[in-house]
């Protein structure tokens, strides 16, 4: 059996969280954050001693969740307590409002939230003119009032696409490596008439999806021509032309993991790829 | 030429909001409203003395608006100064960000955003599960997890549309007629798993949107058939079995009104209507 099954037994939390009033994901003294909370609400409702919660995607100081997965092991004999089926709604019942547990399940053999997962996916979304701010959405659409060519913005995307060296658009880490492969990146106009940049990658490093949004967005303003965020991913390092975009826009939709059989060979080869390079799937799911 | 135009220039204003931190539309005094937001900023940015603002649909605090539609009449020689397409930018500027005005026109001639009116649309939306409730939308969206059968509560909408006495589900003014025609009311479940009651009249009565999604709710909940909406209305009079749903789920997401050569007409329509009974376009608006 895999270690999950030694030490218990493995939950799967799936989480959705505006991250507005958040200080981000990862437990941090002092501050609130969204791993402190869910880990309170899991003891609370489980009656355990506080539980440590494995995450698919740290995201940054407010960056939101529709499709955050988490990992728990909790002890077998507890399990047998419970309606792992009615969890979901005890969670969200106890959490915050600004936090709602979707779905409990027992996770698959191998499962690991960070380690199986081979791809996460972010949209970063924008209101470029007065026609399209919706009040109702402030929390997770920027609001940033000149007009974007959303053309020219998705005529840029395709020459980023595949396995690349991000470093010029990735906070440095001393040591580690910005190369990963960018399996999808589409600009388009929404039906509500927002810009809204799609995005998957097996891993992004820190800030990268900003620095991304932030070079399409200079194309989109005219600054630059379409060609020009291959040509700084080319050159290997950051620019000040490059603006990090603001967290409010952007929200991490969804995590994709192989099928059943896959998730622990998978866990293995992530796990194997940390210790090579240790930033490589430790920042890899970084929501930035 | 119309009343507009002898008293100055109409401006046709759109808005949206969210209406979770307001006393609703109208002014009212001591307490945030809507109206006086902008009738605020109108003034700010005109540099006017405070104008007033008139309005498609009263909503009541705690109702929000996507296509909320508003005019007000200002100086034909402050027009001359204006540059209307840059009014819609300008306003959503100095407005608080649960406020903003997608659109600012000259206002077709006969336009009146109240009288000339011929439909009103709300959607009501609530999330009835934990697999989708989702933290960004908890200031529109409803959260109330029992689950609901939307074909069941879908089944009980025809019997209700068209012309009739809605009095069942209005709160009762004195001497008001409530009749109503109602021209659509459909409930289906949308592509976020949210049960989503869509109902448009030529005007409603004060409760009526959310004293009918109520009714319908009861429905969808099993407590009572799909026949049952209807004998309530028939009925005539208010029961206590019909709760008035919470204003958090409800949104005025467009305002209709007829080809320009009829809005005078209309208006003319409307206005007569209402010196015939007070409440008929008075509270015809009320976004409830």
């Amino acid at each position: 059996m895999t270690e999950s099954r030694r030490e218990g037994t493995r939950l799967r939390v799936d989480l959705r969280f505006d991250g507005t009033a958040f200080a981000g994901w990862a437990v941090q003294p002092g501050l609130r954050t969204i791993q402190d909370e869910i880990e309170r609400a899991l003891a609370t409702v489980l009656r355990l001693p506080p539980l440590r919660v494995t995450v698919a995607g740290r995201t940054d100081a407010g960056v939101h969740a529709r499709g955050q997965v988490a990992h728990v092991d909790v002890p077998a004999d507890t399990l047998q307590a419970l309606d792992v089926e009615r969890l979901a709604g005890r969670l969200t019942g106890v959490l915050p409002d600004d936090i709602a547990v979707t779905s409990v399940r027992l996770a698959e053999p191998g499962f690991d939230a960070r380690f199986s997962a081979i791809w996460r996916r972010y949209a970063y979304r924008i209101a470029d003119h007065p026609g399209v701010v919706d009040p109702l959405r402030r929390h997770d659409v920027l609001r940033r009032l000149r007009p974007l060519d959303h053309e020219a913005m998705a005529a840029a995307c395709p020459a980023l696409l595949g396995l690349r060296d991000f470093a010029a658009f990735c906070k440095n880490r001393p040591g580690a490596t910005a190369i990963r492969t960018l399996q999808r990146l589409d600009c388009a106009r929404n039906c509500d008439g927002l810009v809204v940049v799609d995005v998957q990658a097996d891993a992004f490093c820190h800030s990268m999806v900003r620095s991304i949004v932030g070079a399409l967005v200079a194309v989109g303003e005219g600054r630059y021509p379409s060609t020009w965020p291959a040509l700084i991913q080319a050159g290997g390092r950051r620019v000040p032309e490059v603006t990090v975009m603001p967290a409010t826009g952007l929200t991490l939709e969804a995590v994709g993991y192989p099928e059943p059989p896959e998730l622990a060979a998978q866990a293995d080869r992530a796990r194997a790829l940390r210790v090579l390079s240790p930033d490589a799937t430790t920042g890899g799911g970084a929501g930035r």
